[in-house]
């Protein structure tokens, strides 16, 4: 691609601009790595978590939804392998005590980046990723507890609870969405690697050997999805992971990567964890976590797991990168989020062609039968119409409703495409519904 | 009331049997004061959002949402005050080193509950509720960060970049739903008291000395929002804080209190924040907070802010205690949960009557229907019809269609009325849109 870092801060930009993302804490010079989602953003991932809510959830009859709490019991990371395993090497400078990955190339000559020492760094230490903070009015080890690395363990803790409360029976589903943070030594990308993000995770239990087959379900099942939200299915690919990247739990892993505009880089994977975290649960709880068939109570096993696990915040960024668009039309330049209106922030502007002549007021009321129907539009009156069609195609906005002269004889309106620009007149009392048919 | 522990203790029981709510890492012995939300809590907490974020920002022009971090800048607690003042007086046992509240009565004699010692406790120390953590790979004071205690800074520290975005005017608010963590010394009371709970907040700024029309403009809205949802007057009440009770920010403050079965308690304020946050964030970090009014640029000023600061779990316990009810009904005793179809988990239950003669077929197939609509339903053909309805009563279902002998006939269906009780018939193809049209 042409211009990729430039298009990374053309994005940046007009995310900032328009409201969509913000850096977080910004007038105390930010956070490292960490971003609020303003008004046009929050609709935006809002929109997205639900799609995919009513997708694995809704839809499905095999498939429950939780929403465990960030805070956990700490035993559950012993289990799950996170405090002896989740850790980088890190090297530490000798003068600025400034730590480095290992890896990091800056540093091959050993000299320090940041203070410039020579030779500055001895053997590297294991660094554990997790965020510890303490529980309870006092700071010792008992008391010590972690931000969730990863959403996933909270659903498997909670298998037996659900399994009793639905009656669902093998193979089903665990779906949740909710906040994770990893203490990054290299985050970036603006919210493609942060510290505090957000997982849309689904733990699928099937009898182990009926694994495979379903993993090749869950991994056609979540290309689909994401190509029917409207990304460019060439910017879309399959990375298997070779034995040497599988994580110590993995049997097989698959990466969905996007061509973003710094490389093909992972949003979601889907994994075979095979039994390993039920069968470590029941380990460490001593509590039993196999099912058994009710149709044969001598039937049982620890069940399987097929996980899809999506980054929120990184598809939010597929999302953007994959919409933004300049193109040249009606004669002048233009940028436009393509966004798939069911995603969109805003359904429609409504627009008085001028302020004048009582076109504010019945723009204003068609305004108000949206809001009431609880639909977001945008009412907008001020520069010319080519420059407020031009902020609308930046929002992404799907639909412009212009009142102008003839709505003042017919009560009719002209409804502007975002993508095809082309306008059709129809009766303004239509609007809200010829709107939400095609938004909602 | 009577019986209230035992209503608490029932509803709790409930909660963990149907799947709303089960203490977070069960399997582990639990987490102090954290619970997770099952499959039928998750929709209910879902829903109570989605209501609140309609009305408070999609119904309205004057108000726009946000998502801002749980992780912030440190610098932001020094401003709003908490890093000084947002403590409790503990004592600590010389004996066994734990901790208590000052004010505990249990250690009034000054003689430990815990380990027995007498004289056990020195001065009281202050005690700070956030939690704390390290960002970064160095475990110093200049990488501490805390969890947010409250979502309300987010808010104040992106005024500016709101404004600009969105081209608001004052008055105008900005909303947001999310985490924040308080290391309670005695939580309880279920998810009434947690260390980690959800907030849905809003802040809406105005010119001073109109702070006082819109902090009573809001407390009425606010009032008919949780009446709006069901819930009976007679248990709620506004408790206004004395001025003694008022926080070191507030010029006014109200509860909106509920009466749960452990007495009356609060679960949302709203409170007239004067400038204290705008103002000390000013100051903090050197940017410029005025509002300049644009129709005249020597009319600017700080915004006073009233806020509206509900809890969401807490809300959810006033919406589970208020629908709670035992009954004797059709000769026998039910438990129902009687929850507004609009926040109900599961919009409808279809039952085949018996599981021959193609019922279960046609009811499959209705079921079908609804998900691909997206709506919650349950299909349930175990066990009497009578307890089938018992089921979803728990559940607070508010419909329950039955496939009978008729159905095979004339294609007809009866729907059951969760609280009337009335049976209706109608065609098969309606349901959806009946139901649809009761409970979205």
């Amino acid at each position: 691609m042409a211009n990729d870092n430039d298009l990374m801060e053309k994005l940046v930009s007009l995310c900032k601009r328009r409201g969509f993302i913000f850096q977080s804490s910004e007038i105390y010079g930010g956070t490292g790595s960490v971003w609020d989602y303003g008004p046009l953003g929050v609709e935006l991932k809002n929109n997205l978590k639900a799609a995919w809510w009513r997708a694995m959830v809704h839809e499905r009859d095999d498939v429950e939804g939780i929403d465990a709490a960030i805070l956990m019991h700490p035993r559950v990371w012993e289990a799950s392998g996170h405090v002896a395993g989740f850790t980088d090497p890190l090297v530490e400078c000798r003068n600025c005590h400034r730590r480095f990955r290992a890896d990091n190339p800056e540093i091959q000559e050993g000299q320090c980046p940041v203070c410039g020492t020579k030779d500055a760094f001895g053997e590297p230490r294991m660094f554990n990723l997790m965020f510890k903070t303490f529980m309870g009015p006092v700071e010792e080890a008992a008391a010590t507890v972690y931000l969730r690395p990863e959403t996933a363990q909270g659903i498997f803790v909670n298998f037996q609870n659900v399994l009793t409360a639905t009656r669902q029976r093998v193979p089903f589903g665990i779906a949740q969405i909710g906040k994770a943070f990893r203490n990054e030594i290299t985050p970036g990308n603006f919210i493609f690697r942060t510290r505090e993000f957000e997982q849309m995770e689904m733990q699928f239990f099937v009898e182990p050997g009926s694994d495979e087959e379903w993993f090749e379900y869950w991994k056609a099942r979540r290309m689909e999805w994401i190509v029917s939200l409207g990304v460019r299915r060439e910017r879309l690919r399959f990375n298997e992971h070779s034995p040497e990247q599988l994580a110590h739990y993995a049997k097989r892993a698959f990466d969905i990567e996007y061509e973003f505009p710094f490389g093909w880089n992972e949003f979601e994977g889907i994994h075979n964890r095979t039994d390993f975290d039920l069968r470590r649960h029941q380990e460490y709880s001593g509590k039993r976590l196999e099912y058994i068939d009710p149709a044969d109570p001598n039937h049982r096993y620890i069940p399987y797991v097929i996980e899809t696990s999506a980054g929120a915040d990184r598809t939010v960024l597929v999302i953007l990168a994959d919409a933004y668009r300049e193109e040249e039309v009606e004669g002048e330049q233009r940028v436009v989020l393509a966004l798939d209106p069911k995603l969109a922030p805003i359904k429609a502007a409504v627009l008085p062609l001028v302020r004048k002549d009582g076109m504010p007021e019945i723009a204003e009321r068609i305004h108000r039968r949206f809001r009431e129907a609880g639909i977001p539009t945008a009412y907008d009156d001020s520069g010319s119409i080519g420059r407020r069609y031009r902020r609308q195609d930046e929002a992404g906005t799907p639909f412009a409703i212009t009142v102008d002269g003839q709505t003042l004889e017919d009560d009719t309106v002209t409804v502007r495409d975002r993508d095809t620009l082309r306008q059709e007149r129809i009766a303004a009392d239509r609007v809200v519904e010829y709107v939400r048919e095609r938004t909602v």
